[in-house]
């Protein structure tokens, strides 16, 4: 039977509870959020004694299916004011649903100035005071866990960000290669880090499988749902080929690529950072294109970029980074850019809050558009260090631009704005404006339609549609975000027929149930209303679902289009 | 006949327009209130063009009435996000009376990064560029315009942390003796240096005296009015004497005086810096215990404070800074504070949002509790120099504790808490969290029913009565700031009879009206209503009247009281 492991930082107690039958059908981010929005005071203050940190893998993690290794990470964020969900990949989804932990939720805070280190097993939760690795980086952490245990340790860290409670920090989890993934968006690594966690270790030593009510259903649902990812041109060639940097130019082709601080749509050095130019790279330089963030994957959309003498530099190189640092920042130089993502992994912070905070630095003075060794060195001796203008820099966009009086600050709910611009490309304005967790694409990513012809097409520039297609991808993203499931699996899913009837029997032969399609729309509206319930009870209003105001007064070249929606347009989201 | 002056700072021109009909009752709050909230949008960025700095003088600004030359400076707030009044002496409301000039409004923002100066005449506005005294300071500014012109010339200046447009920057006000006064609260330097003026300058030569309806009811209605002042203890005796740091010792012998940081309510030290010792330091050193802040001000409650070799230091040295910087900063030298009150003068920022921030910058640990010469230092050459440090501080509390992840942060609406405990003087607590100004004492100074038994006693450790006392003070106070008048007449006005009719007669007399006391009343109603709205307007809500929550767990001793208001108790306020 799933158990609740729950650990208490203010008395350093743990406990290993029953699953509330309210929570049995749930996982992922349907659990995380209703945890959050059950037990967290919406007017807490989220690094204070009454916020908590709940993990939960989905409820496809653990099994055989192809692309259900996420983990969700949810709590009231520091960033937004507003409920989070954070998923990544990694290792630690699979080895909690194996070892049968539904969902780990920690609370209270130390009363002391001592930071701890947890140490999770099938049996329950130690915590054990930590001083040795404080201030360290998320690899030296990992490597020295995988030299306590083993390879196949599970690790959640956070590094001096979020030791400091910055509200960019993420939690950096260890992927089957010992490279990091993240739970970047939202500031959890400034709640684990007032918590006074510095790492969780997780050994899955002596776990069973997951228990499968029909394995031959699941088994034959896994397999059509693992050919329709494969068939898709998106997820079977696209994205494993080019990784999710194949965007750069199509964005760029499209206008919708925010260059300079979102002064412009197209940016002129676009080839020096796009897909094609990063994977011709990387083969040339003995790299690898293809690169799993958990096993299972078969999407493959990480990889292993190596520097010009063949030496490692990152993994989980994604478009939003590369955007960021490259056309917002105008950074040409895709090999400063992938330094500054293995130094974002190793201090932990949320690459995209990071590489959009530093438009809004540049458009501040406080370095120039342009200055990728800037950035470097500001990531390392600011950020990594903790000084005051690090302080400023981790707190995000809407804090650069609170205290500098930047204007054009593109952030909803005070998070970044990501790599699509809203004026040009409409249906992801309507998402940024309306999700329960800030400006975030992942959430109802209406690039597939607007862009990339997936599941349909909706003119970009017009304002006809966005509203009902960001409402449907939010509500079936919510849904798949409950399950495990790579955001990706969307792609297939819209346009391949047999996709999401896999993907609920395989549901339905996990836990012997009769979920219909209806039934998981049903539950994506639930989490989405849930969410935006916490929201409102935390102070926020239908104010807070609007873009800033330059997007509606500044056109944006090459289309010159402005964000034109009324705010009754933009409301009538929430209408279901 | 009156005038509305316009300045348009995006093309740079200037306009002198009749009063619209609606205006014509107005002064001070009401007509500022009622400009920002005509003509500004809600929603707008408050650094950005479309926001509009309003000044206007009071109803009775620019006649013999004691206590009236106050003039209020209204925009939408950088620091609170919601509408914002802040009233100064000086010399300029009654200068601005005097030439007819019944509000000037600021709008717009020039494209160019240039700088500009305004000189107002009786005939209108001058722009001029600008240079030569960016980054001075204001005592700088008003000595080189004394210089070139006289000393009767008005200044309002801003210094470096306004022309960066750091949220806690204020505008100085040259008062009769070339001191400075402050529009303190809210920003409105942010505001000023958002549209790029450095200073402006008032000539009044030619401006005739204040027309007057009836001038023997005027006469002798302000004799009355006078009279009350120099009866009532508090305003003839009381402030004369000490100064408001007469409240030093009353508030730590109530257990009310916030003490590092908000966690005790009575400070050891507290003899060291109350207004007994500082006014027998100041007559020792030959400075003057009386000064005040306007010509016609009667109650005298500023100071000339010398340092030990008699040269001086500072005057309008009030008690919420010397509280903040003593008590809650935990500095026992009087001299630190004097010199810090100086410096604050001098570079521009709020003294109240900056003693209350550095009590969380030592929470955050930035600095020592007790350490003046560290405060000293850092307004000095982190504030007043622009570092990215000063940054930080310059942005107030609310931002310090943001980008230190700091929980004990005392603000509400994200302005700082001044000098009285909500937890022990619970009349205080309605007014910070309810006004429409952000947390702030003279919005509504329950302090004198619940602590200087004035207007009544309602006992500051209960909560019967809070609600209804902070909601008639709050009336009464938005008509008094409409009048030019300050707060001051509000403790004859609450206790001596002929007061408050004598004041109505004033008005009535001037313009030849007939106001009643339930239309002053009406008036105070009114300009909460508007300014609420606009709030709303802006996205505040209902949870934007909350204290912070460590006021809710944290008991403050001495008599360990804590913030014990329901949410439906403290919105009764609004219900009139």
């Amino acid at each position: 039977m799933d158990k609740i492991f729950r650990v208490n930082m203010t008395d350093l107690t743990t406990t290993v509870e029953d699953v509330p039958a309210e929570w049995a059908g749930l996982g992922g981010r349907a659990l995380t959020s209703t945890i959050v929005a059950t037990e967290v005071d919406p007017e807490c203050h989220p690094l204070g004694e009454k916020n908590k940190l709940v993990f939960a893998p989905g409820l496809l993690s653990g099994t055989a299916a192809a692309q259900s290794g996420r983990m969700s990470c949810g709590a009231k964020s520091p960033l937004t004011g507003g409920i989070k969900e954070s998923n990544a990949g990694g290792t630690t989804a699979q080895q909690f649903a194996r070892m049968g932990i539904k969902a780990m939720i920690i609370e209270g805070m130390p009363k002391e100035d001592k930071f701890y280190s947890l140490h999770i097993t099938k049996d329950g939760v130690t915590i054990a005071e930590e001083s040795e690795l404080l201030g360290s980086g998320n690899f030296a952490v990992i490597d020295a866990m995988v030299e306590k245990y083993d390879k196949k340790i599970g690790v959640m860290t956070i590094g001096l960000p979020g030791e400091l409670k910055m509200a960019s920090a993420n939690i950096s989890v260890k992927d089957p290669d010992g490279k990091i993934r993240s739970h970047g968006r939202g500031g959890m690594g400034a709640v684990m880090g007032s918590k006074k966690i510095k790492f969780m270790t997780v050994d899955s030593e002596g776990a069973g499988a997951v228990p499968i009510a029909d394995p031959d259903t699941f088994k034959k649902a896994a397999r059509v749902f693992a050919k329709a990812m494969l068939d898709h041109p998106v997820s079977g060639e696209g994205l494993p080929t080019y990784g999710t940097n194949v965007l750069v130019n199509i964005l760029n082709e499209a206008g919708g690529l925010p260059t300079r601080n979102f002064t412009y749509g197209q940016f002129d050095a676009h080839d020096n950072i796009s897909g094609e130019t990063m994977h011709d790279t990387i083969v040339e330089r003995g790299g690898s294109p293809k690169h799993g963030c958990h096993k299972g994957c078969i999407i493959q959309c990480s990889q292993v970029y190596n520097d010009k003498d063949g030496n490692y530099v990152t993994s989980g190189f994604e478009y939003e980074t590369i955007w960021g640092m490259g056309a917002n920042c105008c950074v040409e130089n895709l090999d400063e850019i992938a330094e500054a993502d293995n130094i974002m992994d190793d201090i932990g912070v949320d690459s995209i809050e990071t590489v959009v905070m530093f438009g809004v630095a540049m458009e501040a003075g406080i370095l120039p558009f342009g200055d990728g060794k800037g950035i470097l060195r500001m990531l390392r001796e600011e950020i990594g260090k903790g000084t005051p203008l690090g302080r400023i820099l981790g707190g995000g966009a809407g804090n650069v631009g609170r205290t500098y009086g930047v204007t054009r600050v593109p952030v909803v709910k005070n998070q970044g704005i990501p790599a699509y611009d809203p004026r040009s490309v409409k249906g992801i304005g309507i998402t940024y404006a309306t999700s329960t967790m800030g400006a975030d694409h992942t959430s109802g990513y209406t690039i597939a339609t607007n862009i990339l012809n997936v599941g349909g097409f909706v003119d970009p520039l017009s304002k006809d549609g966005q509203v009902e297609l960001s409402r449907n991808l939010q509500i079936a993203t919510a849904a798949i975000d409950s399950t495990g499931m790579c955001i990706f699996v969307a792609f297939p899913a819209l346009d391949i027929p047999e996709c999401l009837p896999a993907l609920i029997d395989m549901i339905n032969a996990r836990f012997g149930c009769e979920l219909t399609g209806d039934d998981v729309t049903e539950l994506g509206k639930k989490v989405l209303k849930l969410e935006h319930q916490f929201n409102l009870d935390a102070g926020m209003t239908n104010k807070d679902d609007r873009l800033p105001e330059f997007f509606k007064t500044d056109p944006v070249p090459p289309h010159n289009a402005i964000w034109d929606f009324s705010d009754e347009e933009i409301d009538e989201f929430w209408n279901f």
